[in-house]
């Protein structure tokens, strides 16, 4: 219920100013005071110090809603952020003040039956960090659980601490997806999630990763990042088979599990039919709600189509792939911006003109 | 190789007479001799006694092909079927002549790694009885690898054993959707394969199972063999948010598991709509070669979409849910007729005028 | 916390008398009172209505210890329970006052790795009734989280709610073992955590279930309960080649799982060399805690051997498998006591002695 | 039925002269000459170029036996092989006359159960390369199903080749015991089991590897080969708490799988401990039939303890590690012989010492 906390006037929690970045209106960003709940005895103040924008963020600002969810009534935005512990709740054994964390963002109720078989991401109940109705973290301070909040070796940073949270989404598609040494992979789309999956499944050891876009720069920083090959490819319909054959030549192996990071019909159908028998088709983007696909195609060949919601469990080993360098995220970060009126907003257009920024990064 | 002898005039193996139903055009079915191969090492020759009309068959039948595989030439119709053993070949130790066997029909290559693997129903190199370019059974006898046929208990009718087959995709859909105890089932479509399916639930330990349909006479068959609830349906696309309520209350609890035995656009998407979260669509029926579907209604929620093409391993635990009467397949047995040229044809007729008949049988 | 409350001599929450059985020294029950914490928000105080003793309460009785927990002051006893609902918690939506509720005795923090990857029941932190050095339900009161406390259907008794605790053992051994209709079970004992695995193996479909034990008596009332088979062993180490013979004639079938509810070496050799290539063993009774076992007869032919400790998200499938009638407890019980000083002190040594004695239940 | 040919003096196959090396009794190797059989239609005849020593060929030239396995007459020795496509059969498509390969030793019966559901390495049908009674491939020419003949690339060795067979061992470990970027593994000796397992753990992405071994010259190897961390350790059971200690600090991470690649008591015991809750003990090494061990530490943790036997399908994955450079096997070759009646006995003795051999290897 942290998150729950109406916007006010006269200073916040212990009487300290904490001001936060309020979602008014469609491109309508304010930053204004924000009044943090009291400290529960499992919860810790953080300042926040980083805080990096989604694809999820940019449609609240650009619409204010994301797929089922709308924002009825100013909140708080951002929810990829680190920032470091300044005040800890009384039950509190894990972590101290002055402590550097990166913050996963969800709150599940830990009571339902999805929660305590530990698919907490799937949990009715979640409060999540500037979804609505839920308050965010582009704030200067936040109270989150202790048990969400995760320490950062030396070698990690604050930013690096706040792309757990995208990272987080590849971590757990190659999870779902069983990647290993054991599997080839076809990536489509190397937007920001395309390219963290990519880092991912590198991790996980696959040992062949196919990087298939639209967009040539794109596919030109997807090779710097570890792609065995890119494939430019078009938006055009009637190629798809042509743009089939030419994948499979270029990867020149089985395909055992492919990742949809767009989700148009296009990129479903070559999903479908560039993956080998058994293999499975892991939905990441989702740009359209119905889509027309070759479903028989897939599904004669038994590749399993697996949808992923987030993540669970996956930020100590994300911090743990940084900390050892098997990931580097840094690259990810193509701009910066401060925490002022101005810087916000114009962070956000950033994000949402697409073009270069990969991910756009604030620090506070 | 056994099954691509071609057709001829003069008799059969050992100078035998062999007759077979050759399938010469649309519609066209012609009892004419059969000439078998020589029996190989691990080969036996198997007197057909039952043989079962598939839907597969069916369409074979009516357009000369089925999915992808056109029939080219006249082919020998027919796949699942049992008889009695009348030659084993030198290396055979597992069977002897006048044992009666259930045929599994598909030969994959036993070289390539997904048959290395177990995965054998996805061979590439599969021959499988009536799949054109190879060979059916509805024939006086046929030669077959000894692996591949299992012997049937006493107590287990060689109608029964024919039975196997279709059962056997059942048995395959309910293995890779891990039906337990645990899992509460919707089978949407109620002809033969939605039965088998349902047995197969049953039979797994399945709490739950509900079936919808649009045919009140099948769901008052599946109520017969053992659903515990039916709901009827109508083919209106308008209808489907209302019925999907109308299925979850009759449900009265969370499914688990979505059989969709049919494969529309409205069928798929009751199924991503009406399974919980974490759960599983397994798509069997596939009428549609394109859908239009809310993929992210399911992907959203973490349902896995599965295919299932035929089966694999099936046959010893169909015959032994047989044997102990967990399940009985002999109610879905409605129709019998002898192998005649007259009969054979309006056997193929029966069956795919639809209407009551739910499984058409050959006696030979 | 709740659970740690002192003994104390002037009434319990809200001033009423709230009388508990607590252990006091070997040998040593006294029923005394018993404070009960505030109710929390999240919380509710059921009135116990029965309670089972397990093998791990009679340790604690005999002994003072069980395993590695050791008694070191007066605690209540006892963990199997089931009750009525008297008062909920501020924040309690799931449960109403009047209400017949099954306990789950077991509390996690929630907060670890363990319990956020849904495997609580090895969370480090577990506080569960009647554990050294957590309290226990033999009393009128307990205050428990709700989310621990499951609704029980009408057909469903309050003997059988406190039923599903050693009942859960079973199923969670099931699923571990994934336990199908594709896998014969072989049960090593038939004491009580041999019948519920027993009675779990039947409902998750085993097709075969055979029990082995050194009592007639108890393996006529496997018989009863419905194993296939049962083979009466001895304790002789030098007869466990022939006898192993005799278990596997009697079986008739490979064995894909055993499960071995004793633990001594000459059980886990047994287990180890009746299993099939590629199944499992799984260790549920541990009677020793070190054994000389002939691993490498298990190993070359990669059967697994998996431990099983307690159990987790047990209880709904357990309530449901007995509101459908598929698993009936009641012939478990075959004792009965109320709650006062002499009848607790005899219904200990009854469960103690062993003998006919299954399962020994108080109403209170 | 290839390798089942006996011993003869005038010439092989197509009247060429085909030597190999007859174990005739304990450490009496002998050169002779070996009758090849025809070539079977599937079947390929490879000129044999390179063959490792394995332990169980010492064991066999040792004592004539290796486990349950006794050689009862004269046996060609040898199972670790690479070499030259020479001729090839009728029906032979994959493969080619001058073509570099490495052999996979088993052949199974693939028409058993365990066969067609790919675990055909537990096929109680298994003819093995000088496994007795089937003969060996330390001989010049051997005939042997194309299937089980895999291509090598141009930057793999004829040496790397044959290394495919023990480093299968390791492959197959980690897949049974899932190793990821997800599990912290601990191994327990560091012999060329243990050093194929490092290898194979570190391809899987395992992201920290701890080897222990009672000899500094072998921990030394394993740390250049690529563990993060070794200790040393003695074979003092009364040690065994305080070097579990030293184990756990050393490793200062959760350690989720261990590899027993000895198989003493001690070791087990050391791996049964040191496994963190939930975790895997892997026995690969079986030095003892039956051990003494606290398999309840195990147990009331929840870790599984799986026996690895062989290998099934690994030869594909095996040679892509080499040919990407993820693997580096050449460092484990550490001895050298040609094949003549000298260098052969003298071989295996240099194996049999120990000492500082890793990997012998002959030349043909």
């Amino acid at each position: 219920m942290s998150q729950e906390q109406a916007m006010g006037g006269e200073g916040g929690a212990g009487g300290e100013e904490n001001m936060a970045a309020w979602l008014m209106g469609i491109k309508n960003l304010q930053i204004q005071p924000y009044h943090l709940p009291p400290l529960g005895p499992h919860d810790v103040k953080v300042r926040v110090k980083t805080l990096g924008i989604c694809g999820s963020d940019v449609h609240h600002f650009k619409t204010m809603r994301c797929a089922s969810f709308i924002v009825k009534k100013p909140m708080v935005i951002g929810h990829e952020c680190a920032g470091i512990i300044e005040e800890v709740g009384s039950k509190v054994k894990t972590l101290a003040v002055g402590e550097r964390v990166a913050l996963e963002p969800g709150i599940s109720c830990r009571r339902c039956h999805l929660c305590k078989e530990g698919r907490y991401n799937l949990c009715p109940e979640m409060k999540f960090f500037g979804s609505p109705p839920t308050n965010g973290a582009l704030a200067n301070k936040v109270v989150h659980p202790a048990y969400l909040c995760y320490k950062l070796p030396d070698n990690v940073s604050l930013e690096e601490g706040a792309m757990c949270e995208p990272l987080s989404v590849g971590v757990h598609a190659c999870r779902r997806a069983n990647i290993s040494t054991d599997t080839n992979v076809l990536i489509i789309g190397s937007g920001p999630i395309g390219l963290v999956t990519l880092l991912a499944a590198r991790a996980f050891g696959a040992p062949r990763v196919i990087v298939v876009d639209v967009d040539e720069h794109r596919l030109s920083f997807a090779k710097r990042l570890g792609a065995d090959e890119v494939v430019e490819v078009s938006t055009d319909m009637q190629l798809v088979g042509q743009e089939l054959t030419q994948i499979k030549d270029t990867a020149g192996c089985n395909i055992h599990v492919t990742f949809d990071c767009v989700g148009y019909n296009k990129t479903i159908s070559t999903a479908l039919n560039a993956t080998h028998p058994g293999g499975r088709v892991c939905l990441i983007g989702l740009a359209s709600t119905e889509m027309t696909v070759p479903l028989m195609a897939g599904a004669a060949r038994e590749i399993d189509v697996m949808g992923i919601f987030r993540y669970r469990n996956t930020w100590p080993l994300c911090i743990d792939l940084l900390r050892t360098g098997k990931i580097d995220v840094k690259p990810l970060i193509t701009h910066r911006f401060g925490f002022t009126q101005g810087e916000v907003e114009q962070a956000f257009e950033t994000s949402a003109s697409g073009g270069k920024a990969i991910k756009v990064m604030f620090n506070l």
